[in-house]
């Protein structure tokens, strides 16, 4: 097999890469280590930017979205006390889209076949060769047999397990890591949600979210020591401690129901340099993970793809080579500053077991001052709705 | 002797609080464990906000200040590489006056005589009594007899190690501090400064401040470990070290000197609360450190000071209780923010010796945010002028 670009991983960022490739008239085919139904089934995050709703868009990819997904103005940072509002659209004079990653996948992949984009599925032992030279090729197993994809390029979208970032050499490589000492712990369920926008708490008890899916789909997270058993946390239990930290206001509105999944997952700030190398391109969760503190996973993966969708396309159709040369400073740089935000949010929610009552203060007076300062607000507000690229 | 407010303390926070007190007619005597020769060769900061500059122009007490001083309308942050312009007089409408706070306490101790504010010197073993009465006092032996000071209230404005604050019965505070793995080694020479505005650095090799007390002295501080002997830096090498981390563009213009004045001082944030127990009230440093980061130190205890006054004018004038019972509250209320903006700032811009590449990278590209937002600017220019009273 030959084409343009091999596009490793299915997720939401191989699939808008592929898409916009091919509309623009370049060959790629997707190759995905899992089966179809287990990538429309993965749950993850729900918070789409403007920079991810515009690929959508300019996709066409997009008619579900706006029929089913919540624009939403703003969200709430709460203290244990009060709720403090940040009005994202009258602050930047943008919005957020509410549409879960699950459901935007699914589109990705059901346009897939119309717009001729080419998805193997089940690739087995995937494995990249050449990357350095001009004639990069991604092997995999496919019903017992193995294949080789010839491309002129090899894009790595196959997130933070897969091979791809594996294929850069060890003396390229920078690694900047921070693991957390606390996990989430979510829960889905089909109750109404408690609060029209998201609601962040940082409780004397530890964060919470109050997130959702849809008019009927809530989404709440809980802040849990790193290795706590899912076991201790019966949906009563997980339902008593959301209505004591989200607060008096919010705990009214609580509807409660059973869990469709619970699971929990640990935080890390992660990022690899350098995001290129030779002629194989990473994005999204290949080359940096953040916390899902300010839901900016996915949209960085949709800026990475952004940024390395016009590169490809103005390489493969004008000749020109500006783009690639510039795809890793301009991703990283982007991505730097998303980390930063990301890590910063989960500094100021969470409670921290190492930390002491000073810190404790220092969060209640951030939290103050942005409840008193427009400039404060808004400088959180541009980094939810996402910084230009 | 008898007055209405023994004001324990001649540093800025007594003395601004004495001038006050006597311009609205209340009674009050500043008593001072120090020589008066001592208090005015203190080098302290010079960075004066808005609300402290009130405070002298309302005193009438702003002659020099207006004519020596220099108001600045900004000041730069640097990474490294570049320097970013935070221009607080276009983002907020307010300058801040570089004036030192040493002159600052010559002008008003000079001032004291003509406007009958009663300055006890060199008063030693000074201590509270009964200050939870409405009869509280003060003694102290002068010339080696001890005098008794009766009063109404007593204003503890001497310092963190002063007696004051050790008179709060140990069941009623509460204490906040973090303390820093560095200090500040502080140069003042007489030389002009290599900027017209004040400069942080957070070089690789740690932080170096650029200021100045006027246009023929300059102030320069450069981070070191906190056990670092002070024989370590003869001048040369401190000059070399300020022209690598402050950048090219500053050490082309660093005018080098012989030190007036050197000195390592460690960095603190301490809050203590209550600020008022029964008829005693805290103001300034007696209450609360902050790092020299950003300049707040001074600058909290003019607020302190502001709150105070007017809560005792009003009382002892007007019978009017309410400001003296809202006094802690409030003052904490700003207390608590401007410790969030010393800290945040402190970590911003300091090299931390249990921080690994990362948290580095963090530094970086929060840096690199605030150079590239309008919002970001504003709500560092808006803390660094002075939070609103």
């Amino acid at each position: 097999m030959k084409t343009q670009v091999a596009i490793i991983g299915a997720g939401p960022a191989g699939l808008m890469l592929g898409h916009l490739l091919r509309r623009a008239g370049v060959a790629c085919v997707v190759v995905e280590r899992r089966s179809r139904e287990y990538v429309e089934g993965r749950i993850r995050a729900g918070v789409l930017e403007r920079t991810t709703t515009d690929i959508l868009d300019r996709l066409e990819i997009n008619q579900r979205m706006h029929g089913e997904g919540l624009p939403h103005d703003g969200f709430y940072l709460a203290d244990g006390e009060r709720l403090i509002h940040i009005d994202v659209a009258r602050l930047t004079g943008k919005q957020v889209m509410v549409y879960g990653q699950t459901e935007l996948t699914k589109d990705l992949i059901a346009a897939a076949p119309g717009r001729d984009l080419e998805i193997i599925w089940e690739a087995g032992d995937v494995a990249l060769h050449d990357v350095e030279s001009d004639a990069p090729s991604v092997t995999f197993l496919r019903d017992g047999v193995q294949q080789r994809l010839q491309a002129r390029v090899i894009a790595g979208c196959d997130g933070f397990h897969g091979p791809s970032r594996k294929a850069i050499p060890g003396s390229r490589r920078r690694e900047y890591e921070r693991l957390y000492p606390f996990g989430w712990l979510g829960i889905l369920a089909e109750v109404p949600p408690c609060n029209d926008e998201l609601i962040y708490a940082n409780h004397e008890r530890g964060f919470a979210l109050a997130s959702m899916r849809s008019n009927t789909r809530s989404r709440y997270y809980i802040q849990v020591p790193i290795d706590e058993p899912l076991e201790a946390w019966p949906d009563d239990r997980l339902w008593d401690e959301l209505a004591l930290r989200l607060g008096p206001e919010a705990a009214a509105r609580l509807t409660r129901g059973p869990s469709l999944e619970k699971s929990i997952a640990p935080l890390r700030s992660y990022v690899f340099e350098p995001m290129r190398h030779g002629n194989l391109f990473l994005a999204g969760d290949a080359a940096h993970i953040v916390p899902p503190t300010g839901a900016k996973g996915l949209n960085l993966a949709a800026s990475d793809v952004a940024y390395l969708s016009d590169a490809l396309i103005g390489w493969f159709t004008r000749d020109d080579e500006e783009g690639l040369r510039h795809y890793a400073s301009r991703a990283l740089a982007r991505v730097w500053k998303a980390e930063r935000f990301s890590w910063s949010l989960t500094r100021l929610m969470h409670r921290f077991p190492d930390e002491g009552a000073f810190e404790r203060r220092m969060q209640l007076a951030e939290l103050d001052y942005i409840a008193s300062s427009t400039a404060a607000q808004t400088a959180i507000a541009e980094n939810y709705v996402g910084l230009p690229l």
